[in-house]
């Protein structure tokens, strides 16, 4: 059996990488998601197993030191991670894994699996970007000028990636995103290789 | 402007690289096929310019010695190759090109142009090949041998390929090629990262 790819979605916050994950994950079979872990507490509407898995403090740093993650960090007293063995298990039984994540995340998770596929989403411009992050609210000049710097520098690891989709288009976007997956999975690899040729050889 | 890129198509006689390349033609923008050159004498219903090039024998050698092919070859006393001027001349122009060629022609221009998309079309099994193959008619036991062998000397090749699609269901065949076509020009390339680090960088 073919094991499943990890797809890592990941651009600067703004860019639109959570509703293009949400709208691809409707849509595609044999594509789950990997749900993230954290300390900090279920804000209002958050589910367990959902949103997060929200665990205690003791709870992740006992997973940390059995190297039960595939990226973690530290966000001002919060952790939050990837849990590595629903992600491998996943793939085990063939089935592809999508992982939307910040910069930092996606390239700590490209020193320990490189052979993940990953897919930077970009805002049109950072003209665009400002407005969506406004449309939010709750930003000041300070907070917003902060957030856009973090964004250029973001968008300066882009060489790290495999792919860049530009968000200007939902739907365009969206599509692209489902064309990478699809075409990932048609990609040929010397392990299969023996095997297609070993099939049509014991046809013959 | 980025350049075009150039998707070679490629697989046993039999496995439908044909029919995929026509329907995908009629769907992309984008995307021309590159018709080849021939000094064999039209068929019925076979136009210049549109099955083939068809040209003197004095006229395809006058441009193999300067260097005008990408690959060519003579097959029984007939030479047949692809001109590489209008291939060169729609990818610098952004345009596609989709160049549908036996696996022998494929790897002869993955020799010369490597940075070029190779795709194999594979037949479901070496069975159903022999029935696509024995509906077409005319194939006595002997020649069918022959080239059931040859397919399987070619399906032997697939490692030089970038990706493998397996022609089952003509649609969903389709529908991968086009994916793997508009995944592709998401793909990140270095000489692209500088501009897009700059663009963003210009727009703060």
């Amino acid at each position: 059996m073919t094991k499943g790819k990890l797809f890592v979605i990941s651009g600067p916050s703004g860019a639109g990488k959570g509703t293009i994950c949400r709208e691809i994950l409707d849509e595609e079979k044999n594509l789950r998601l990997s749900v993230s872990m954290t300390t900090r507490s279920p804000r209002q509407g958050e589910e367990n197993a959902v949103h997060y898995h929200f665990v205690s403090r003791e709870g992740f740093e006992a997973l940390i030191a059995e190297d039960g993650f595939m990226e973690y960090a530290n966000v001002y007293g919060n952790f939050y991670g990837t849990p590595k063995k629903q992600v491998v298990d996943w793939m085990e039984q063939g089935i592809n894994v999508i992982l939307e994540i910040d910069v930092q995340g996606a390239l700590q998770i490209k020193k320990n699996y490189p052979e993940g596929v990953f897919i930077f989403i970009l805002p049109p411009s950072i003209e665009e970007l400002k407005n969506r992050i406004m449309g939010r609210g709750s930003e000041t000049e300070e907070t917003m000028a902060r957030r856009l710097g973090a964004a250029l520098q973001e968008i300066s690891c882009i060489d790290q990636y495999d792919y860049r989709v530009i968000n200007e288009d939902l739907r365009a976007a969206i599509d692209r995103v489902r064309a990478i997956i699809k075409a990932e999975q048609c990609k040929i690899n010397g392990e299969e290789v023996d095997r297609i040729i070993h099939r049509y050889k014991e046809d013959l």
